[in-house]
């Protein structure tokens, strides 16, 4: 059997599974999107079934052995080529979903399904007491994951690799050790300051038709092809997709939170141009598909924060917001609007917090779920260790679990490493468009004059064509010959809020 | 093995196959409402590959082993039954979809995509002799499934059991040629009257969004269940469905088109309830499955004409109209609506016709294409033979052959057969409702007060939950006593167009 032909093979059966999870794709965008209340329970069983189809195929014998025929062969030495990157990460994805026992992976379901509900009910209660038996069997059962993959130094690592392929708790645990020393000063500087935004601005009234018609104004502007991708409506945004060109992005809508709405739609924009920007040709394969959890939501905070918190973006903006909602922009003077857009406080909502703050939100997490993981912290402590950690890092204190321990999902479906990637998102996006700015000069000015193509053509170049070839940190390292670090982030939050609160 | 053992193999291979049809059924919904133009070539990958997956299942060979064993089984001696539908019916499809042979199927699927392009083709540019060829060959092929399906009377008999199993030609020749001799000069008395409809009434302005909502209304208050299903916009209406609980409907809006948009919505929804009202238990199974297309189509044309059409349903629904539609609406006589919204005359091309023509474009396209297929008629002289037959049935002459017998799609794509049972469901549709206003009284006093549940729950015993337990033939001679026939249609037709045209 020649290397083309396993090669050819390995390609076909990707191809077909990847049709079977574009399908999935639509059948979920459709469930969050338009499907009537009625339709869950036989959608749950419509998306169980492809789930099963899809695992039987990715964990089928005869790919794992083509698998190891490729990656024996001389054309994977070089990772970054065709055959090499679809060896090495094909091979990654093989061996994490075949060294799971059958058993494990069905109770880590059975226990989610149920852990999700108790952690649903307790939020609603906010007695913590009622969901802590779930997290800790939870997380017993993500420790014997993390056991299962196999890791050299924390049991963390094992589980983070799931999201970030790559990184480790330490090498992810540096840099956010790094922003967290310089980020929580700066946030105590901006509360100090007693200036305040006029975030008032935003929450006049914002016709709901007038948002939806300007927002697909903005994120066709910044390059999102609406012949290959949608815009809809949802209660809880995301970016979904039915093929390679077919993405679609997700917003929600409030008349009286501007903020809200738009911002939802330029981050799903972000995720989205890298969807359009995947190679058409490797659809499903490695070499067209994101990197990581990290890289992709470094996309959709440079649009989010990089480009549409910019000065020079409201700079362009600004008439036609005008000219969308006549009556609430009366009067409005621009720097105050980009002020209100860019209001910065502690707060206690992760999902609600800006983009100043937002990364210690992230630390905190990072830092409770790896003791927790590591068997540093017992769960029964936790509420006590976030109440701790939110008044030293974020600069504010919980007054109950609800608004506290318990206001995130991800724990209760086991997901543990998946915080982190929102922090990576952050850093490598301003690393990134560091390196933008430096090589095509003055970004601000350039989207002031409405040209948002020189940047994501250059995305387009050094990242999203890329795919799997690089990791997430060779690809940082590659573009701007340095290693992952917090110092451009910490950079441009202290200029742009120096700036605002004048410190 | 026991048969219910047995029974259980082929109920559970049924749902499988179910959950697979249903997500095809999403998939082609959203195809049709949603996908962005740059997804068809995917999309096109996607339904191909589901299609395949589903015609493996359905002709499993086990399939036909367990199905054999059923049939065999005392269990079956009663064709009302479960056991005796299930394997009745699961037979008659097994059968047909494994009579063809496998090159055919291919060929078949060819031709008609080639066939398909040259139809539109040769329509835009209005040149016959470009399609001919196509339809030569696409009739042979129709004539080769024949053969293969086998048949005692005609080769149209095969092709016609496709869509309405059970009716032959000759039977459904029989109804057919009652109400062309019947209808034909009652549509020329309406044209000698001289009288004309005030159809101006229904083209003046009428705000897309408020004929959403209205047709909502509409739609709820005759008892569609929007907790089960929805209604968005399409190019061409349709009623489509992605589980038990979740029927999808689609019409589309003009502003100067009010009938356009409103009954659509109606005839859509009368193929909803239908669906609404199937089995959940039986969902994917001949229990739980529509009868026929003809008892489908008389589902949608009651609630379309002999609801949605009558005096009562406007007694009740022309002050919410005129509440919706304020300024168009303003001075209009609750009398003349009605007479617009009924306009009867002669025309052309039969999506556009109205309730008392309609049948007659069908009895043209039935009886030349079963002379086609019967071989009395070439392809060569299909133009011809069509002007002749609506100058004579329908009474108006095509200019052209655009406009003649290039209008419709069906015969390209090898569908022939399938324009009976749009008439088959008016004959339907007229019998059952008589039989409904004899069981429950005046109908019309109901629908002036909003009452429409007693209808719906009628057909819902009387038909929805029957499922494919008796066949049309028999569900109709069930309810009414009688076999089939064109009177009480004609009865209708004749007292509303009577009364309105002054005959």
């Amino acid at each position: 059997m020649s290397v083309a032909n396993t090669f050819e093979k390995v390609r076909a059966h990707a191809r077909e599974t990847a049709l079977l999870s574009s399908i999935s794709g639509l059948v979920e965008w459709d469930e969050q999107t338009h499907m009537p209340p009625a339709g869950a329970a036989w959608r749950a069983e419509q998306q169980a079934y492809l789930a099963g189809v899809i695992h039987r195929r990715s964990t089928a014998p005869e790919l794992g052995d083509w698998l190891a025929e490729l990656s024996a062969a001389d054309e994977s030495a070089d990772p970054e080529s065709d055959i090499g990157c679809v060896a090495r990460e094909m091979t990654r994805v093989y061996h994490r979903l075949t060294k799971l026992p059958g058993e494990l992976v069905e109770e880590v379901a059975r226990v989610a399904s149920q852990s999700h509900h108790a952690w649903a009910a307790a939020r609603k209660a906010d007695d913590f007491a009622t969901f802590r038996p779930s997290l800790e069997r939870m997380l017993e059962l993500q420790r014997q994951r993390a056991a299962a993959f196999g890791y050299n130094g924390s049991p963390y690592d094992a589980l983070l690799d799931e999201y970030e392929p790559g990184e480790t708790g330490d090498s992810v645990g540096a840099a956010l050790a790094a922003l967290r020393d310089q980020l929580t000063p700066l946030v105590q500087q901006i509360v100090q300051s007693g200036v305040t935004a006029p975030s008032e601005l935003t929450q006049r009234s914002f016709p709901v038709q007038q948002q939806v018609a300007f927002g697909k104004v903005a994120a066709a502007a910044v390059g999102f092809d609406f012949q290959a991708g949608s815009l809809d409506v949802t209660p809880h945004p995301f970016c979904g997709g039915a093929g390679p060109r077919d993405i679609r992005l997700t917003t929600r809508y409030n008349e009286h939170d501007f903020v809200d709405g738009f911002f939802s739609i330029l981050h799903e924009t972000g995720h989205g141009l890298y969807e359009q920007g995947l190679s058409e040709k490797w659809f499903g394969l490695p070499p067209g598909t994101a990197i990581s959890l990290g890289i992709h939501e470094s996309q959709s905070r440079m649009w989010e924060n990089l480009v549409g918190r910019s000065r020079g973006f409201w700079q362009h903006f600004f008439a036609p917001l005008c000219a969308a909602f006549p009556t609430s922009m009366k009067g409005v003077d621009p720097d105050q609007w980009w002020f209100a857009i860019n209001e910065a406080k502690p707060s206690l909502i992760r999902v609600d917090s800006d983009e100043a703050t937002y990364n210690l939100h992230v630390v905190v997490r990072y830092e409770l779920e790896r003791a927790m993981i590591e068997g540093d912290l017992a769960v029964a402590d936790l509420p006590g260790a976030w109440n701790e950690a939110y008044t030293r890092i974020v600069g504010a204190t919980p007054a109950n679990d609800a608004q506290g321990c318990l206001q995130d999902v991800h724990w209760s479906m086991g997901a543990f490493g998946y915080f982190p990637t929102y922090a990576l998102g952050n850093l490598y996006a301003a690393q990134l468009f560091e390196q933008a700015e430096s090589d095509l000069g003055d970004l601000g000015a350039r989207f002031a004059r409405g040209e948002f193509a020189p940047l994501l053509d250059w995305l387009r170049t050094k990242i999203h064509s890329v795919g799997q070839r690089v990791s997430a940190a060779q690809l940082v390292e590659q573009i701007t010959g340095k290693p992952l670090s917090a110092e451009p982030l910490m950079a441009h939050l202290r200029t742009k809020f120096g700036g605002l609160y004048g410190l």
